[in-house]
């Protein structure tokens, strides 16, 4: 049974994160710090699997809203997710049994594990998306018939907001709305749940997950190994349907991005040094989106890109990316709920303006 | 004691809402078709003041939101009245006991009367405003303490949400931007009030003031006299303190409007036809806020500049002008609780962005 006791295992839990943001999902700083608040006076979260739940069990997924970019330089008040829970239990009118993360990847891993901490109330080891996206409805909950509202934002300032829409895309216009109306970060419950529909809806121990994620790149260091080995032979796991692989070692030689109405957006340039033009190219919308060799797609969202320092196979968020790095680049195979066609449906490249179908990271390796 | 028994009535009303929308507000139109439907069903209003309340009634205001645009081609779903109705009494807890109008000028001053008259819940003869502004803080109900939120939004989708801010301020923020993402026209129930508070924060009498300006227009124009006489002889009223002068007399020779961010910006200039140049220009930020002579400031918000037809002396909201058309406009000071220095600190020349004190029209008017 994993757990998060110290913080050597808060910092892998990120580490991870942010390897599973595929370059979004905000920079877990801010959470981190606040679990290890948690740790430090003496509480652990109680990480639970999706099957320990009862059927009739209440469950919600607490998380914060904003441009990655905002968050990073937000401070998260324990008061207001303490606030927000028990506003979200009035507002639902009964007590909530668990929390899940909507989001693994970035900040969203760690609200519910500390806000679950602090209040003593399990989490549940899955999420929607097993990755980060930047849209509300871009979850296996809501793909699989889950409203994502009604929901409970709030502010730390007092500010309190009700949302009760249609479908989940409205509920996404709306909380972006809002969000932007209070300054750019707030935080909320969302997609409240049955223990029955957790277990059918979610990305199954995507926590535990990430925790090893963080911890194979960090044991491989001390070991001496290559890291960036190191983490591939953990997610490289074919009898679990999921493949990764090193797809591009270089140095970056053009960043471009830019915060417009609240979205990250750039791409990122590669070069191996071997020709006159960067090899490498990623598109970024809050997430990287697709990654093309030469041109030609090597890995399209929803499977997993990821940038590491070349070195230390630190995970490198897209706000980290900076002219002259040494990177490595990893493709990775989303869950495969994730890629099912109800689910590119709603999250597949299309929906990001990406004129090009899903193809799986190991189909398009193949045809390299 | 004045009803609204007849669509004569009703028309008279929505004249005189647009008179006292100096400019803004909407077009009274899509509730006054609506106000009119209830009447052919054999309903009406009940419109009682402020004094007959218990001091402990429950009070709320009723209010469309959006671009004045978006309004006028908006249909209004007596439906979503009265399930914002229903939403309300659940949310705020309690029966509402009357309904009061926030905006008097526009159409704001007919939602109320439309949703009372359905169900059969007194409206109160008085508004926050006393004509129309852009703005949820801009009433006299906030300036003297009552919060505009906790608030019900419902667009006609069914897509729910409550507000619950720590400032007014704040409140137009979110509701404006929970407006923008659910198609730039929303209903909503604002300023909980209690009876006591009615009677002590309202602009009074402004349901019977605006039926009797669109009374005086018609009465006018029926006796074969100049309709803007017969209005200025019941505007122009000493003894309650409100003073009203034709401005100017001319045809509009430009006129500039653009929706920008759901907001109504421009200019009109008229001209006498004496000069080369145009004389007269109004500034408009979704109402008129200030008319100016050669230059020289005759009449600016709070105080109301209205627009009328020259023949016929029907109002103009500011979407109505058109180039060429001959036009009288007319300076009326508002009502005195509006002029007082707490009230100038919320609706004065200022917020709008005008580097200009408030100087009443009657010591403008004294001083050209």
């Amino acid at each position: 049974m994993y757990t998060i006791t110290n913080d050597i295992d808060v910092r892998d839990m990120a580490r991870g994160a942010v390897l599973l943001g595929s370059g979004g999902g905000g920079d877990p700083y801010v959470g981190e710090l606040y679990l290890r608040n948690q740790l430090a006076e003496g509480r652990s979260p109680n990480i639970i699997k999706a099957s320990e739940l009862a059927d009739d069990a209440f469950v919600v997924s607490i998380a914060g809203v904003g441009a990655p970019t905002v968050i990073i330089e937000h401070l998260v008040s324990t008061h207001t997710l303490l606030r927000l829970l028990e506003a979200s239990e009035t507002f639902y009118g009964r007590k909530i049994d668990a929390l899940i993360s909507a989001e693994i990847g970035g900040v969203n891993s760690m609200f519910p594990l500390a806000l679950g901490t602090r209040a003593g109330i399990p989490v549940v080891d899955g999420d929607g998306m097993g990755r980060a996206f930047p849209h509300l409805e871009m979850t296996t909950f809501g793909v699989y018939g889950c409203a994502a509202t009604p929901s409970v934002l709030m502010d730390d300032s007092g500010n309190v907001v009700h949302v009760h829409t249609t479908t989940n895309r409205i509920a996404e216009d709306v909380v972006r709305s809002v969000c932007a109306s209070l300054g750019s970060m707030i935080f909320g419950s969302f997609y409240p749940m049955s223990g029955r529909q957790v277990k059918q809806l979610t990305v199954h121990d995507t926590v535990t997950h990430t925790l090893e994620i963080g911890r194979r790149i960090r044991a491989a260091r001390e070991s001496q190994l290559d890291p960036v080995k190191g983490v591939l032979q953990f997610l490289d796991a074919p009898a679990q349907g999921r493949y990764a692989r090193e797809l591009f070692n270089g140095r970056i030689v053009d960043v471009v991005h830019e915060t417009r109405d609240g979205w990250h957006w750039g791409y990122v340039l590669i070069s191996s040094g071997a020709g006159r033009e960067p090899e490498f190219r990623i598109e970024i919308q809050n997430e990287y989106l697709v990654a093309r060799h030469n041109g030609k797609t090597v890995t399209i969202v929803p499977d997993l890109i990821a940038i590491l320092d070349a070195e230390s196979a630190e995970p490198l968020t897209a706000e980290m990316l900076a002219y002259g790095q040494r990177v490595r680049v990893i493709g990775y195979s989303a869950a495969p709920i994730m890629r099912r066609p109800e689910c590119l449906k709603v999250f597949g490249p299309r929906l990001f303006g990406i004129d090009e179908d899903f193809r799986p990271v190991e189909q398009l390796r193949a045809a390299e």
